[in-house]
């Protein structure tokens, strides 16, 4: 089975605009439903499809409501129409029992779940994108029952907005993003809490180490208060795990001999290597030059020029903030075999570079 | 009293080495030691300063040994020499405890603890750069009895060497590192530690984010087990701060009311507010405009010449790694109030760009 639509977006707020927008972008009718009227105009005036009458069939339901109100959102659809249904939560597995509890055996094998792994720090329709799923994972996360077809369709829909599908069962799904994503969310916050408060003397003192860990504990705690909440369960076996760990880790330096706080901090390391590289290939080893830039518009313009006639490729840039002086310092990590080609080329062109 | 040499640096690894290029870029004189030949030799070569003779008079010397040689080192340079004594030391409090149990009081006064919080994911004198300390803060860390011209020289040797100098005594410098740099590092490592073993098809769900928070658990580990060893108890108390907060956290993850949850996840939010922004002043609010780039060399420098034309002034860059194709998500940090700016201004020069 392919996807011709129509594809009948419920809830037109950030995902379920940009998947809209995707739809239409690949020539898909897509119908809109949202109980904010405001939003569903808004949606539909950005062109991410017109508002559903009624009597219209779809091919594809897309639930894209928030956590408290997805397992009967998903309900009444299976109820209302003869579709294959989807959804983009978070989490897979509470949404699936309540789909099961209450839904027929015709209903349940119309159900496929869905994760697309995209998101902003803004939310609503206005923050949609066509692009928001360019390159990004998308779970797809088939129950026992489910119909192929259903996988088929959103197989096909992931790749139509431009993510790569991964299939996995509703419950490894919800392992998987306890421990890639909920746990790291969780102690992300754990120590940024540990900040506040703190004398500023002692803050001044920050690197870059510190706003890398801490980071996406600015994200909305709303919104993660939820997502915790419907993934309770998984989440609480990883803490427990990590409770374990910072046990040994607290004997560990409270011990005179050092080997068990080695082995921590080598397991650290091999976590480091376990996730996967760009492109989804294994992790190659890079290497980070250091430039001093000063802090105005058009000098990393400058600096990117020059690097990129160096023919050495940018695996990443991080611009370090400079706490007294405007002058930044950039990071630019590149494939380890050609960093110092890139620091040659750039103290070439005048920069002051270091590895 | 004001810097004018010789210096002698002790210890000609990456921190010594780049220590002697920056003062030599001063036109401040250079002397060098080391145990090892070999790094003194290539440090010497690279015109960071020649070695040591033994008849010269030093004015200051600046220890840059590895943390478990330091006081050792500290309290030798104090014998041999009238000079005032600094050092590049991770931890602050040990070092000055063991030079203060051995030196005479002419001695201890002529010591001023200092550490640079510059480094490189790289060691050695090969790695040294005249501009590793640029921008960064540079702890001075005087005791009771510290001779204030000793602690005038060191806060004008790191100004020299392009630091922001910040006067902490020795106690608040080991708290705040033990906060702001070796409890990010643990916890780093405990989630990082996690990853280790998990199953790839779940590690593939991988998000920027758990990478955030665990890059700097790639890190040696033969170092870091060093530097929290030296600081041990500065660690304990806050890794059982920690300890603390995490069982709050599995308790509000098991409870069925979420307000405690949101409550910790609040205080996340309001320890990254409190990291000071740019340029030492509060936190300006940002905003991330997403760009999808092609993975090509001389995309990205496109990308920045197009975002100079706009005149917004970019705060910090983000490329995410794409794990399925050639194509790159690049995040910009802007002022929030131009971000919108900034996405129109890329739109009209063809990137895909959305907030």
């Amino acid at each position: 089975m392919t996807l011709t639509g129509p594809v009948l977006v419920v809830g037109t707020g950030l995902l379920g605009t940009s998947l809209g927008l995707a739809c239409r972008r690949a020539g898909i009718e897509v119908l809109l439903s949202d109980t904010s009227s405001k939003h569903l105009r808004t949606a539909s005036g950005l062109g991410a499809g017109r508002p559903v009458t009624g009597g219209e069939s779809p091919q594809l339901v897309v639930v894209a409501v928030p956590p408290d109100h997805l397992g009967a959102t998903l309900l009444a659809q299976l109820e209302t129409t003869q579709a294959f249904v989807t959804d983009v939560g978070s989490v897979k597995s509470g949404p699936l029992r309540e789909v099961a509890s209450s839904a027929t055996p015709d209903q349940l094998r119309r159900y496929v779940g869905g994760h697309p792994m995209a998101g902003s720090e803004r939310s609503g329709p206005l923050a949609a994108s066509a692009s928001l799923f360019d390159g990004r994972p998308w779970a797809v996360t088939p129950h026992p029952t489910t119909d192929e077809a259903a996988t088929a369709l959103v197989l096909e829909l992931a790749r139509l907005c431009g993510a790569v599908p991964v299939v996995l069962s509703p419950e490894e799904h919800d392992r998987a993003v306890a421990r890639t994503s909920h746990l790291p969310q969780l102690v992300s916050a754990l120590v940024a809490g540990r900040l506040a408060g703190a004398p500023p003397e002692h803050l001044v003192l920050s690197g870059q180490g510190v706003r890398d860990v801490t980071r996406i504990a600015g994200s909305d705690p709303a919104m993660w208060q939820q997502i915790i909440g419907a993934n309770a369960e998984a989440v609480l076996d990883v803490l427990s795990e990590v409770r374990s760990e910072l046990d040994a880790m607290i004997a560990a330096v409270r011990s005179p001999e050092r080997e068990a706080l080695g082995a921590l901090l080598a397991q650290g390391v091999a976590g480091t290597r376990a996730i996967p590289g760009k492109h989804g290939g294994p992790a190659r080893p890079t290497a980070t030059v250091y430039v001093a830039v000063p802090d105005h518009p058009g000098e990393l313009a400058r600096l990117f020029a020059d690097a990129g006639d160096s023919g050495v490729n940018i695996e990443d840039v991080r611009i370090d903030h400079d706490p007294g002086r405007p002058m930044g310092q950039v990071e630019l990590v590149v494939d380890e075999q050609r960093a110092d080609e890139l620091r040659s080329a750039l103290e070439s062109g005048g920069w002051q570079a270091h590895r």
